[in-house]
């Protein structure tokens, strides 16, 4: 149930609070969304865009932060399918600090899917509809 | 009625999909956060932070994307306090391509108010109640 | 005598030692060179790259870091023309807190000339070394 | 002879030029430079940091651009101690796109050591003199 990601905080990513700067997560977030790309899916996200030419732009976005993330934590980020629909896909992103740590946000981001030639949106191609089943 | 912070999209800025890339957009809202402090109230965030130890961690976000920023844009944002609660408050952020252009992002960041020493929620200082009264 | 660039330093741009992350300071200098172009030049840089179809990709960078910045400081970032070449240029930039403050960061940026759709070196066109010839 | 790293580059390390912003090679350095105390030494970084409370800021960078990176590729950056002085240390960084693939980017850091409460400059401790010493 899910698929999880190991993302190490650097030493650049906090801010002057000396947490995780909030705006990171969500890279955080695109990281683990990547990496179920090239690593479950077996297609690096640079194909789907230059090649397959189909692009995934995040319409909205939702997200609790729970807890700070510091430098030297690893999170967790699991990414799943909420849903799937005939021209959008909503995924959740549960970030831990370490795996089976604390929760530290929980968010959704909606992506539509779009033609990277001309930005419009299309609907999800089937194979992608299977292989976000899967997640 | 908001207070606006003109931002420029920079070269970096920029994803492979030739747009701002998405979280990008939060840094922008926090520059409007820190501008709005130091401009319009005439009090340095650095100073709200280590002298006054007062700071407004995140904890909730939702943003619609609604249009993409591209590098050469100038970024209005728009920032409105849409409630203030007991130890939160809510900023309303829209975010338009120039002054009065298409409106590319519209989100509300709930923010705590915490003693920067203990990272403890702290009733909002009435001074800020006063403040973000005004926006 | 160089062109003057105000860059605030922002609340994420610090790393965990509470100081600016030192390959910031490196887009700081890439913020001056845009507001060159922008403001002095009145040639958006965006307009150089997608247009004008040239780019001034960096080959060599040095630089000598004099002193930190923090949070809520505002580096004045000088850039001068230091040698224009038959394919290359070497900008210099001197970044001090504040106008007429210490010196932080002294460095040079040599960058190639090229044509944006091939990425082959192209000699300097003449607009731009008159205009480089006046900063 | 030598440590070596790989780094991902990410969707968002690229520029409007479509290629990674050159100042983001000295983040991948940095990666590289924690990896190298977490994994080759066993002592995480921000424990130097925070519990040793010594740091080694940069004083000093030159680097050669010889070749760029994509969205896509894997970072491969060697890392190698050039000089070790009383109170600085000269790392080299030769990233290549890919193990043994082309050389991108060939440049030298100089770090001092520092006493992170005062930010003074201390001798580099002995056991990271012995350390330093077998990359």
């Amino acid at each position: 149930m899910g698929y999880h990601v190991a993302v190490k905080v650097r030493f650049s990513d906090v801010d002057n609070a000396g947490i995780v700067y909030y705006p990171r997560f969500f890279h955080y977030f695109h990281v683990a969304f990547e990496e179920l790309f090239s690593e479950k899916f077996g297609i690096p996200y640079v194909d789907v865009l230059n090649v397959e030419k189909i692009g995934f732009p995040a319409v909205r976005v939702e997200n609790d932060f729970k807890s700070p993330l510091r430098f030297g934590d690893i999170a967790d980020v699991e990414i799943s399918v909420e849903r799937i629909g005939t021209k959008s896909i909503v995924f959740r992103y549960q970030l831990r600090r370490g795996a089976g740590g604390p929760l530290c946000a929980d968010g959704k981001v909606t992506v539509a899917t779009v033609n990277m030639v001309t930005f419009q949106a299309i609907p999800l191609p089937e194979k992608y509809r299977a292989l976000f089943g899967q997640v």
